[in-house]
């Protein structure tokens, strides 16, 4: 009776189960699913679950499951078949088939080749759409998301595109060549699937050919793999912010362990090291204790504020609104705002350490320094990621270590070099 | 000359270079963009580089450019249109559109209601296809993403969809109702805008229509529109963890300040309070002095490997993995990979306190310390966000706030009453 609930539903509710469960449940669930839907669900399930599917299905589910797949979707899953399903597979596929799958596999991840798919409708210029239209109909069936016919001459080369639309309004005896469209976004199968995902936002696409050097068309990308680019790389962004990667919630506990403990280690040495700046001021911090305390508030305030500006700054980056023309800009205007926000902050932070110290040398000490250390956290917030960037490095993940190492030491330099100078 | 080539750009691009450039100058670009293309940027660019651009537009400017827009795209820059440039082009609708506009106007931001359109090509289900086909070439253009047209009956209640490819490859004289989907997802218009965004990454849909609790046709939301919303949702949600607000980055200082000081002032009064908590414990550091420079390790290891959890568990949330029912496993998962990373770190820790403090005991209370707060990390990193989610709250902002503040303070309080008790 559960199998008849679970193999009702639609394939991608399926997959959104399984990743929702704890991984002896998932394969207990994926039991259940019948063979019929095993394609659908191994697509489109997240690539952290995937395995676990894969590792409780025999070699004939596998090769059930697998064989009447697109030759792009026989890629996607490569990485995670074991190499005598790929051989076997393969054998039943046609000599083009095989070339694609070849094809598919060899685009790197995060490119153009990698999301693209080879199902085109294609047509030539000199026939008319009444032509076209009985083409079409002989298919029986277009491919998902086809709102555009590619026309292409005879050595593949693309020539222009025929939207469902034009073709639907247009009269039949019309010529292709006098409807279609001749100024199109074309993809390269070596771009970045990123910046593919641009185009399709900003251009409202549904989908766009892809082209090789020589301009013939060699695939296909829709906004189905657009829209899950977009997806991951938020979640991505998110997550290497933390310093993590995607991982099963319901994974064993040793592959998180390898997730999180490198950050958290780098985070260790960074806070070691900043202690050990602060430790050269043992003497002072000996005979003003209060000094201690107040500290850690300055670094506190600094890594919060540049995190404020890298934040902007990462999402200007990541829009490509920042050029080497506007970064001095940038730099000087966040100097200006974090600067007045620092001198309110720093206010409320003075009379702060004037309550619990008694002492306004004190107080002018924490303003001074805060102003500082938030300056210090601006400039950098600014600064790393656009270096970051400029060397080819995600701006993201680095960027707040960084810059919470050098708040922290230079937060603590700062405050106790000045309490040094001033109050002993 | 510079107009010229500014006016050949696609608006979507001319929207882009607008955002790019500081105030004045993207007036003066503005400027020079020709009044065809003002509707299009106008619609396109993003909300708070709107607002400029209307300021510049006089009267005439502005009714010229939304007199020929769509009812729900007069709806989307009604915030920042004057109140008579709105009354004037009310009077230019016809009764159905003026219908239409107060219907858009009266949904809440981030609902289907907000992002949905009127464009809708409805047929009947007792003509044959030929009939659609032939209705099709009179409209001479089709709306914008229309992969489907909708069967609607004479009280306009929806029966069924029937996609263009359906119609493009079956017999001409056929029936719409033998060949029409009847199984489709539909929206309703007071549905979340994030939760149709789900719905059509999860059935990778171009469209879908909007019905009003009669099941009747009122609007359709397009995935142009949704891809918007999934953009403009991760962007907020990154920002938000900042504590930020979408910013122009080259806006008056001014404004910055508004964006950015309530949250620096927040951050501001928690780490006041942590460090009056470690201020409780003056004598204890002024004997041992080292203690003050180990305790911000303590604090900030806390903080770190909490804000590790609590990313994977917003992440987690935002996809509808994490219900009642799983949350507790979460949270014992969360603290046995905590204890077994804070176990090996803390190690670290101790090695490091014992070199700079040459005491074993300095270094033993590092350690527990440092995985007592870890745990504590953990465990408020699962439990803030599920919380705030439960009530309904956006459980990225606020979280990290509350996190830090549990671990500063209780860091502060564990490893500093440890030592007074075990050191002193
Ligand atoms: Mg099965
Ligand atoms: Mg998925
Ligand atoms: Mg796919
Ligand atoms: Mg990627
Ligand atoms: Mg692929
Ligand atoms: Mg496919
Ligand atoms: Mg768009
Ligand atoms: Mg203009
Ligand atoms: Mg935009
Ligand atoms: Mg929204
Ligand atoms: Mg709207
Ligand atoms: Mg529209
Ligand atoms: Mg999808």
């Amino acid at each position: 009776e559960i199998k008849s609930i679970v193999n009702d539903l639609h394939p991608s509710d399926i997959a959104f189960i399984l990743e929702s469960l704890p991984v002896n449940e998932r394969q207990a669930v994926w039991q259940l699913v019948s063979a019929e839907h095993d394609a659908d669900v191994l697509l489109e399930v997240d690539d952290w679950a995937r395995e676990s599917l894969i590792q409780s299905m025999d070699h004939q589910d596998l090769i059930a499951a697998t064989e009447h797949m697109d030759a792009d979707e026989i890629a996607d899953l490569a990485a995670d078949l074991p190499a005598d399903v790929i051989a076997e597979v393969q054998k039943g596929l046609t000599d083009e088939e095989r070339a694609q799958l070849i094809e598919a596999m060899g685009y790197p991840e995060d490119t153009v080749g990698a999301i693209m798919d080879f199902e085109m409708v294609r047509v030539r210029e000199d026939v008319s759409l009444e032509v076209v239209l009985r083409y079409l109909r002989r298919l029986h069936e277009l491919p998902d998301h086809t709102d555009q016919i590619f026309v292409v001459d005879r050595q593949d080369k693309l020539q222009g595109t025929l939207s469902l639309s034009t073709l639907l309004v247009r009269e039949p005896d019309m010529l292709v060549s006098d409807v279609m469209v001749t100024e199109y976004l074309t993809l390269s199968p070596l771009d970045s699937d990123a910046d593919a995902a641009g185009a399709f936002e900003r251009y409202d696409l549904v989908s766009a050919g892809v082209v090789d050097d020589q301009g013939r068309l060699i695939g296909r990308v829709t906004i189905a793999e657009v829209v899950d680019v977009i997806q991951e790389d938020s979640q991505e962004q998110a997550l290497s912010r933390a310093g993590l990667q995607e991982e099963d919630i319901f994974a064993p506990v040793l592959s998180a362990l390898r997730n999180r403990a490198p950050w958290l280690f780098v985070n260790l040495c960074t806070a070691s090291i900043a202690s050990l700046v602060a430790s050269r001021f043992e003497d002072t911090v000996s005979q003003i204790v209060i000094l201690a305390f107040l500290m850690s508030i300055v670094a506190g305030i600094g890594g919060n504020s540049g995190n404020q500006t890298m934040t902007m700054i990462i999402r200007a980056l990541a829009v490509g609104r920042v050029t080497s023309s506007n970064a001095w800009r940038l730099v000087k205007r966040e100097l200006t705002v974090t600067f007045m926000v620092g001198a309110c902050g720093s206010l409320v932070a003075a009379s702060f350490a004037w309550a619990i110290s008694g002492s306004l040398a004190i107080a002018a000490v924490m303003m001074v320094a805060m102003i500082c250390n938030m300056l210090i956290g601006a400039a950098l917030g600014v600064l790393i990621p656009i270096l970051r960037d400029r060397f080819g490095k995600d701006p993201a993940m680095g960027s707040s270590v960084l810059l919470t190492f050098a708040t922290d030491s230079l937060g603590f330099l700062i405050f106790l070099g000045l309490a040094t100078l001033f109050l002993m």
